[in-house]
């Protein structure tokens, strides 16, 4: 009986989610500073590279045409249209690392996290959010790259996003200055993910 | 809609349970030492105090009669017979807790952590382990009280105990001398449910 003293371990899928200025790049990068043990997932773009962007670490860069045959064979576990560009999280990788006994950190949008739902009921979503909307609409403002229409678009889009919080799994409050905080309670949220008795199966 | 930014936290019903020599007290005497802002359940009892033992701090101490008066009552959410004396749970002390907001956490056996989630099926059921039947076995040895056919049968019921995992939601390995890890893990496990979407409401 001793495999009940030494449950299998088995790894989990994270996805981080959440409304546009709650800080979900911001949360990943600080995750990946401090050196944290997950498979951080590479997303596949067809936008070109910027100066100083490695593909493979900071995007895996496919053409159009390689893109749309991937789509076509499934080989995305969700893809979103960013202006005229696709993005993707590719299912072979997160297979791969989950496979290793890795967990699996992915970033998407709150519509995208939907996707992710649908095709793997065990994944664990997080949605970030901020204090408050004030919040919210000064991280979006401090965005020197929205015109003020594009904010205001932003904002509705937003309080909709907001609205579909029952949708998952945790809250995770990403106060300004206090990144750590934020990074601590997910890692606290896989931590008692790990030990439940009932734990998730993440297939694909 | 800030409500959705600062969502209400409730309180939880903690039980800490796990067969006989997990270290359920251990584990409760050090949250207790570090401080932390849960309240405790005193436990009722029917036994005689010990020297040292005080009133309302390490026991609420009644006569049998008490004791079964507020049991006729329904004034106990678990009571459990311990050779000729009796323990229990008191209700209203939880009740208590709760009301002020306060994180309530008790100590029960195996059996009784069921008597607490059909009374109250929001409660946070965590099943302390070792590491191995040896351990366990180790452990118990190590208690001087135990003779050698009290530990062979506590040994059975440990291992009927252990089948009973499944009844839980966490599983929390206590290592030897890894006691602050135990606690640690606890902490996690208490934060993340209170980062849940769809919280526990526990009433009583």
């Amino acid at each position: 009986m001793d495999d009940l003293y030494r449950p299998i371990p088995y790894p989990l899928l994270i996805v981080i989610s959440g409304p546009s200025g709650a800080g979900k790049d911001t949360v990943i990068r600080r995750m990946k500073e401090r050196g944290l043990p997950f498979h951080f997932v590479v997303t596949a773009t067809t936008r070109a590279p910027r100066p100083g962007e490695v593909n493979g670490q900071d995007y895996l860069f496919y053409s159009g045409e390689e893109f749309t045959q991937l789509m076509e064979k499934g080989e995305f576990l969700e893809t979103a249209r960013v202006y005229s560009d696709y993005k993707g999280i590719p299912k072979q990788q997160v297979r791969q690392a989950l496979a290793s006994g890795q967990d699996v950190v992915l970033r998407v949008d709150v519509q995208g996290a939907q996707t992710v739902r649908r095709l793997c009921p065990d994944a664990l979503l997080l949605f970030l959010t901020t204090d408050s909307e004030e919040d919210l609409s000064g991280r979006l403002q401090q965005r020197q790259t929205e015109s003020a229409e594009g904010l205001s678009l932003r904002l509705a889009t937003a309080r909709e996003e907001m609205s579909r919080l029952g949708e998952f799994d945790y809250v995770v409050p990403n106060r300004d200055q206090r990144l750590d905080e934020t990074v601590d309670l997910i890692l606290g949220i896989i931590q008692a993910e790990h030990a439940r008795v009932h734990h998730r199966r993440v297939t694909l």
